[in-house]
């Protein structure tokens, strides 16, 4: 009977459903940095409501799928366990899950060749890993957008994985202006933070944002600040309406600033100017990647985020606060 | 009299000329992992067959040239001698003379500047292996890949270097479809193996075998699947027509394969069933090339089996079978 | 009064006026491996005399709010003062100032950006030394490289930096031919020095050529002689006209000439040919990202002298030459 609700690692001990499900919970909420279950569950259920929002239900699915096959994969190769418990497994298949179904269309060979990505990115992550280790830091997000990439360019040579991915064409044309009423610019912060998971919906913003305070008050209040300072550098920078509208612009930035404002830097003012500096160039690589692609019709995923936290992590600088004390 | 029959090296050690043959036959050998003379010697008789059944003898003459200007350059460099003594100055040169002629006129300025990258890649394989050295894995044909990259790319800007290069376009316009028979199938079946030289053959295909199952009878056998599986996979994805004709899916699947499955994994079914895995992972990463490389008209090369196999190498992966013992 | 004309690093220690200037003269001279204050001073005199010259004064005035930016910025991040003291802060700075005003219009936005851009240079340089340090070589340009790329593309996407830069286009179409009667030569000649900077005169060319001679004359020698032999090569391989007479085929060889001649190897006939071929591959890299970098419009800055010196000095090949002695 056990046999049944467990998957085996390559050592055979045998992982329970219940620590499965646990895993599966802060492998979701491990893309924000965070391993509380709630926030997981929050953020899975932002995920079900978007994507049947925006009316493809299998974007949800394929985001939990990817994100079993990632966890199950870690268990499989027998990689070692407290990497998994904390839902180190899961975060980049679940992105692989999130990001095929909304770029191609859901066939058995998209399918398949999913489940490969998503399984993929778990010894990807420790190839990545054993790099950037060498540099103090890790490799972030960047398993999910490195083979996504190969599996979306692969898929305008195959027609058994037809895709919606924009025509390649030269940079150059801006798209036209932008609604600037009060409640647009709410939904198109909001919709910044949903887009993490490639998710265009600001309901989903919402059940985001409130996962992330329940995990931990500073990293809400530095996600809400992120989509916001990404929003407001890109209009005064007169960026494309559509892309803007549709929170492009922030999905790279929040996640840069929690890594900068939070994660790997103590709390305090100064990792708070350091990580505003960092969402700020977020949002100048964003459009940089936005354009280098353009020939090849290619979205950049969180590449942006992933470079830019290299780039303010690897030179180590102190941000520690000094205490007035006696 | 000696003088005449030797290439010196820094510390003014001769080389015998047997002695330099050697290393040029273990040379051609090495682009598949292998160091026996014998299969040194049937992949370069599949290359003379193959270039001149293609009508461009010039490119075996030039695979030679690049083979004995790296192999050269070794020994005037004074590179440790242990490498060179099994061919690893000689695989990455061979290809440079095959890209070189396949790609580009045959006029002076192309064989000197065949003959400046053939000597280039002997030192940049040492700086790339330097690189590659801190992660366990070997630098494989990158340096004939990058380095002819670079002579490609520039030959678009120097009129001295007449270029059959495809023109640049973007991506997106599939090839028409394929035909299917049985005889057909086996002609681009062997078309993936005869082109990891470049050789669009399938008679050198058979060459390339023989060669190899003289070698190892498992580097025979895991070629021949991995050319298989690669053909599979690509017709199942429903790829483009020309170019599976060709053999374009083949020959990083190849390397991939044998480098996975025999080369740098213990023997056993964990490493074939792993080996299955970097194939197939090979085919995406091809027609994700492919694709990206369009707007350039480049080719990829052996690119393909370099990432992908350093993704599946680097995690370190214990694939040893444990044998049932008392 | 002291602190009106002190910058100050994190741990407070003021740096005087004085030699504050004295850094920003050394960071001057450093873009070409100089740390002599005369050499600085002749260069940025070259680069206000081209500016003026070619109608754009704002490029040499936001080269030297870039070069104080930049070296401002170790100071307030705290950074080993021993970088800072020899110019190392500062000559990246530069020439982000000079690319963002011969690129962009000098908006207050581009200003801005150009601001955020040279300070980021600096840790971007802390960053990718932690790289390179690994492979016994430095991140040389390369930190005013990529950053700059960035800020280049990113401003395609936003209308309030608007751009010079070339239009996107396929590779392919080489401009028409090129005047070779010996005054011209020498133009271009001395316009490949000046493009360091990307200065196109030759007057500038003159004014950093004295500069080079007074820090020595090894490096002034090396430097006239790069520049020529670049000239002389792609002249041979009838590369394109309008860039040839602009000089960008000289200004990447020009310091690849001077790292492998001079300044990372010891001075000698071996280091002279292996700086030989460093430069004449450096000409085969320029026209190859020039290529590369056509379907985005994009300027490969001093992107081929880092790469091809570093493909020439990780190797670590020992160019000493032994002394006839007792």
């Amino acid at each position: 009977m056990e046999a049944a609700t467990t998957v085996n690692n390559a050592d055979n001990r045998p992982v329970g459903l219940v620590l499965f499900i646990k895993e599966l919970l802060r492998g979701t909420a491990q893309v924000m940095f965070q391993d509380k279950l709630w926030t997981g569950l929050f953020i899975l259920t932002g995920i079900f409501w978007g994507a049947y929002a925006e009316g493809s239900g299998v974007v949800a699915w394929a985001a939990v799928v990817g994100l079993i096959v990632s966890t199950a994969t870690g268990h499989i190769l027998g990689f070692p366990r407290e990497d998994g418990k904390i839902g180190l497994w899961g975060f980049n298949g679940i992105l692989v899950g999130c990001a095929f179904m909304t770029f191609l269309s859901p066939t058995i060979w998209v399918w398949l060749a999913m489940i490969l990505c998503s399984a993929l990115t778990t010894w990807v992550r420790t190839a990545f890993n054993k790099i950037a280790g060498k540099l103090n830091v890790s490799s972030f997000t960047f398993p999910f957008v490195a083979m996504t990439w190969v599996f979306l360019m692969a898929s305008r040579q195959m027609n058994a994985m037809p895709s919606m991915l924009p025509s390649p064409h030269f940079p150059g044309d801006l798209s036209p202006a932008l609604s600037l009423g009060f409640g647009d610019l709410v939904t198109y912060w909001l919709k910044g933070i949903s887009q993490v998971f490639l998710i265009n919906s600001w309901v989903t913003g919402i059940f985001f944002l409130v996962g992330l305070f329940i995990s931990n008050k500073w990293v809400g209040i530095t996600t809400a600040l992120s989509s916001a300072v990404a929003l407001f550098v890109i209009i005064v920078m007169q960026g494309p309406g559509t892309e803007i509208a549709n929170g492009i612009f922030g999905f790279s930035a929040v996640l840069t600033g929690i890594a900068l404002a939070v994660t790997f830097n103590p709390l305090g003012w100064k990792s708070m100017i350091w990580a505003l500096l960092g969402v700020i160039v977020t949002v100048f690589m964003q459009a940089s990647m936005n354009v280098i692609f353009t020939p090849l019709g290619l979205p950049t995923l969180t590449g942006p985020f992933c470079i830019v936290t290299w780039l303010f992590l690897i030179p180590a600088i102190n941000l520690a606060v000094k205490k007035k004390s006696a």
